[in-house]
């Protein structure tokens, strides 16, 4: 069950919360309750299910990896975001293997798979909503390995480093490269045409962006 | 309204159909209709919203088209399959392009999206089997681009060829470029060395297999 001041996570995130009973909002409390989780933690092996899970504060990466242990980034889930993927044990034709790991301590929300299934059956609001955040996942998902089959890298790294909000990046090359899907030293061939172009300045563990502009006319 | 001998796709393909009352079935009979459609149509850009698929004969290509043109095949559905990915203009959240082409004739019994998504939200039988249909064809999806993604394309030529029926393929290396996401001149290249190895004979808009126990050992 979870404390009274969590209640705003559900009034703020479930479009149908306000259209539930009473009884309906009780049993959606009773059987959800607070988890905390340190970083690094790989929330996806966990032997426990999921199903629903609200992020109250932190951030969990989801990313995809290779049998070569390969990884791709499919997106984050951050503050107020809402996990649907670990329900793969409430939805056995869920037949994909996504990683969702802590890249910080990560406080969560986490309903009771049963409890959740059957309030969906028995409201189809509940339904609809769920359908609306499966598709809005998938959509995401497919639209990142889009990206990634199809746009090139020097293409995707670029862009990584425009949406970087600082422009001195502590991060290693190993890191962007499972980040992207790729290998480090086609990050590290990459990295060094953009500082050569006047882009940038490669130090060990640290990007520092020279110009913007210059990174962007490198779209081009 | 379909015809009386088509029932029989409903009650085959539909786990639910023996659980609805008469007047369920007869709304699902009334609400749904066969359609032909030529060799080389492109459905998924047609106007008009098509929802649940079956597919009564022929085939019908799945796949992903980059910026650039690059294709990338996601699976195909043949007799007795169920295509729900055409219910993009049903479900606004599923924000993914995906192509549908039918390959031959093909013969297809639609649904009204309206009726079916009243029927999903009326009986939760239709609504997990809705949802069991999604989570299959996404996980089909994922693992078709997960492959693109991380397993080399030599290798992905290989177990192309090999699951072919016939010894000798009427195929031009752009189709097998298209259908594995890749590019000719890569395509040529690949099936050049697996005939200096002995695999096949590869000539213009023909591939014959001349060992699969040499493809087989090409793989380790």
């Amino acid at each position: 069950m979870i404390k009274k001041e969590d209640r705003i996570y559900f009034e703020k995130l479930f479009p149908f919360w306000e259209k539930l009973t009473h009884q309906e909002k009780n049993y959606f409390i009773i059987n959800s309750r607070t988890m905390t989780f340190t970083k690094g933690v790989d929330i996806s092996s966990s032997p426990e299910c999921f199903g629903l899970t609200i992020i109250k504060n932190g951030k969990i990466r989801v990313f995809l990896t290779s049998k070569e242990g390969k990884e791709l980034s499919l997106f984050f889930l951050e503050t107020m975001d809402i996990g649907v993927l670990t329900a793969q044990c409430i939805y056995p034709k869920l037949q994909v293997s996504i990683n969702l790991h802590t890249e910080e301590v990560t406080e969560v929300i986490v309903m009771n798979p049963e409890a959740f299934s059957l309030m969906r059956k028995r409201n189809s609001e509940v339904s609809d909503f769920n359908m609306d955040l499966i598709y809005t996942r998938f959509s995401e998902i497919i639209e990142q390995m889009e990206t990634a089959l199809f746009v090139p890298l020097s293409v995707r790294l670029i862009r990584y480093l425009l949406k970087q909000e600082k422009k001195e990046l502590i991060i290693t090359q190993e890191e962007i490269a499972r980040h992207l899907g790729s290998a480090r030293e086609v990050i590290t061939r990459n990295l060094k045409l953009l500082q050569n172009a006047g882009c940038l300045q490669v130090s060990r563990g640290k990007i520092q962006i020279l110009s913007e502009e210059k990174l962007k006319t490198m779209l081009d």
